[in-house]
């Protein structure tokens, strides 16, 4: 007779109402990542020294990066930035959202908001469209949107991806770009979420540091398959950002390729010239996180090696942890290749104007 | 009536009885690919040139490669090669079965074939143990069980992996190589096959060009992995040979480890010292593919940021497509660093005796 009232349910869900119930129990060196990322699952790699500059919050306080005017006087005025390119906080991780829908509209909202309260402040701001590349078509409408927009000056993806970039997948974004005389950027901290792959070829790192130490094979890939492909040759006024991706495997890189090419061109036809032609030609690298190596004169062969003269742009990463700093980061570089770097470089991808006669005469 | 013996079977098997019977309906350009590679989603990456030399084919005929006694006489005397480190021809590829039992047992015999057919025939091949790395507590017994072959010189593994190879999945291996004194050897080809992870973060290359292009970004994920996990730390005379996955790339790497590391090393507090001194001293790299850049002084400059006096070590690749002549390959270098790559450094890590007398005083 009991058995007819006997119940068992063998799934019932408690909680730990708040994060810090938790903390008795775990060791002390897990505290602040638990607090910070609790299961951590979808954020996964999890900064010891966090990811922002803590002398960046904004004289109102909020996020590092999100009041325009403080980003002028904190960064730019004392450091005599003449153009910034804003590429957002992490916005490129819409594009691996699972649902294309949301992505779309979110990207929109993204740009919308982005004209709305920063390119009016300052003719110094320059905008990064921001799209969802995994829907290739609404990708190329939103940069027909947008591509107007005279303070909009290029197209930019995160470097996390399902698809290498080279893929024929891609190709509308790269012939909406070019109709609009748009740059497209590709900028890591994707690698591994949502429904990109796995960050390295053979799965996923255990930390941060891993993590971060091997984001350039990611841009090793998207370089090797945009040439591979063709798209250079198919889409040839189109040119590419790799921003904070790393500088010194370039060498290698192109090595590698044109060796290979000599063998094996048969399985590209449509390549002309040697794969490091079109990369010269074709792909600028930014140079935050600058490589250190402890002589400073191997960097320097090293910007001899990748053409640096015609294809390294600087770039800061401010308001983040690794921010290399303009006034000392090129320093030691022979002075025309550090002023390309610093600033000729990238006003003739962007089609800036040049600096004004009076800073001119100040520097000479 | 007629409705009750009306049937429609939806999945009736119909086959293409010979490839060559596609040919007619199929372009010319893709009947070699075809007729060597069918659909080939498994071997998938189909080089144009074939991966092997077509003048390596032993006197009898057969498979370039497949007799010892060919080998001495094709390329070891010509050459003056004193040692050669047999990798074997792919059989790293049955770790990423997904049978752990059959891999195992394929693992076994490749190991005892080799001792019965190749390293009684002649002092100079010394071989690597095959194991099955997916399954690392059986790969611990079969290297104790092949590690008392005076012949056999280290432990061998496919580069393509399900993680990265610092991963504590594979302890287990490492443990077992330090215990038998024999370096642990990684050796690409099988990025993107089986088990194995995307051959990049961002998924498959279209064609083997971008495929073998991009190869070297799974050996900076092992190469990373294996310092950040604190493999060297925790078998400290552990040594790993990275084998034909490029060489140029790691400066990059080192330094920018080290940077990383500045920052970062809360998170790997069993690091005693900086990320690219480990691999100094336990990462030797073989050379072949050998970047060949247009100016040569290039490579020299790579060799001494990545201290290649220490750690690289020559190797042809025969009789592989893209087999590096010993008698060319490193002309143009210092003549103390040329012996360093072309043999000593090799000796030293593998305990072979020094040149005799006779040639030493030859080539003096």
């Amino acid at each position: 007779m009991r058995a007819e009232s006997f119940i068992v349910d063998t799934d019932v869900h408690n909680a730990i109402g708040k994060l810090k119930d938790l903390l008795p129990y775990l060791p002390k060196v897990w505290h602040q990542q638990w607090l910070e990322s609790g299961i951590g699952v979808h954020g996964q790699y999890y900064s010891p020294v966090g990811v922002l500059r803590q002398d960046a919050v904004p004289d109102g306080g909020g996020v590092p990066g999100s009041d325009p005017r403080f980003v002028l006087k904190h960064y730019m005025e004392p450091n005599g930035i003449d153009y910034a390119i804003l590429t957002g906080g992490g916005e490129q991780g819409i594009s691996l959202h699972a649902d294309p829908d949301y992505a779309n509209a979110v990207a929109s909202a993204f740009n919308d908001w982005l004209a709305d309260n920063w390119l009016g402040v300052s003719p110094k701001f320059k905008g990064s469209i921001q799209i969802n590349h995994s829907d290739p078509a609404a990708a190329a409408k939103e940069i027909d949107r947008m591509g107007q927009h005279p303070a909009m000056v290029q197209v930019v993806m995160g470097s996390g991806a399902r698809m290498p970039y080279g893929n024929r997948f891609y190709h509308p974004i790269y012939e909406a770009a070019e109709r609009n005389g748009l740059p497209v950027a590709i900028h890591p901290g994707t690698e591994g979420k949502g429904i990109a792959g796995a960050p390295t070829p053979s799965g996923y790192p255990t930390r941060y540091m891993e993590w971060h130490n091997i984001l350039p094979a990611n841009f090793m890939t998207h370089i090797n398959s945009l040439v591979c492909e063709g798209v250079f040759e198919k889409y040839p006024k189109l040119k590419l950002v790799s921003i904070e991706g790393g500088i010194a495997w370039l060498p290698h890189l192109m090595w590698r390729m044109d060796k290979n090419y000599k063998a094996l061109r048969d399985s590209t036809p449509w390549l002309k010239r040697l794969p490091s032609e079109y990369i010269v030609d074709h792909v600028r690298v930014t140079t935050q996180p600058i490589e250190e190596p402890a002589k400073p004169e191997h960097l320097l062969q090293i910007f001899q090696m990748m053409h640096a003269d015609k294809i390294a742009m600087f770039s800061s990463d401010y308001p983040h942890w690794d921010f290399d700093n303009p006034k000392v980061v090129l320093n030691g570089l022979p002075r025309e290749l550090k002023r390309r770097i610093l600033g000729l470089n990238a006003a003739e991808l962007y089609g800036f104007p040049m600096l004004d006669e009076q800073k001119e005469a100040e520097l000479a």
